[in-house]
């Protein structure tokens, strides 16, 4: 059998790439971080516009998040004790990468590309 | 309780943005189409690369990326039969969200963000 020669295969190696998109890939990531982009949130009221993930996947996704430090939650000591979720700098940096995703799926995704989504509850 | 005004969200609900992210927010997908960036290739070549995957796994992810229009699968009658993966124009076009996320990657992935990436066979 012909073999061709292997292409140069230099870039999609870089392991912080790969990180990158461990982190941002991971269902539900992405949208909580675009959520968020908007201002911080309490667990309920993110929870209201990504609603179609279990509370305890929701606290799982915010708890990976914290740890990448893409997300900070903050305990304010008010009348009553309150959690808020905002971004940290490093989350708020994303904003690039969410833009250029918007801008290639106005351009190219499709009617025939939307089946229905299916829930993870 | 003392509530405050729900923050405008406006542009994170778009389905086709969401569509997007489900797509290449896949495990392995953008791993699949980066390296496709660099050239048509066969299965064999393709799973080299993306050594970390199964067979079944990345035969899945090869029929969903058809699917989505993003990659093409060509049989080559050669003197033997010969079927290579590549990229259309539409798979072609996500260069620039994958620019955005090695950007931000280089900028913002820190050694303390790189845990053993685990394997799923």
């Amino acid at each position: 059998m012909a073999t061709k020669e292997a292409p140069q295969i230099t870039t999609h190696l870089c392991p912080k790439y790969e990180r990158a998109m461990e982190i941002i890939g991971k269902r539900w990531t992405g949208l909580i971080i675009r959520v968020l982009c908007d201002g911080p949130l309490r667990f309920n009221e993110l929870h209201k516009v990504v609603d179609k993930v279990s509370d305890r996947v929701l606290t799982e996704r915010l708890r990976e998040l914290e740890t990448a430090g893409i997300v900070e939650r903050t305990v304010i000591a008010d009348s009553a004790v309150r959690v808020e979720y905002s971004l940290t700098e490093k989350g708020k940096s994303m904003q690039s990468v969410f833009e250029a995703v918007q801008s290639w799926a106005d351009d190219w995704i499709r009617p025939e590309d939307m089946p229905p989504l299916e829930e993870t509850k």
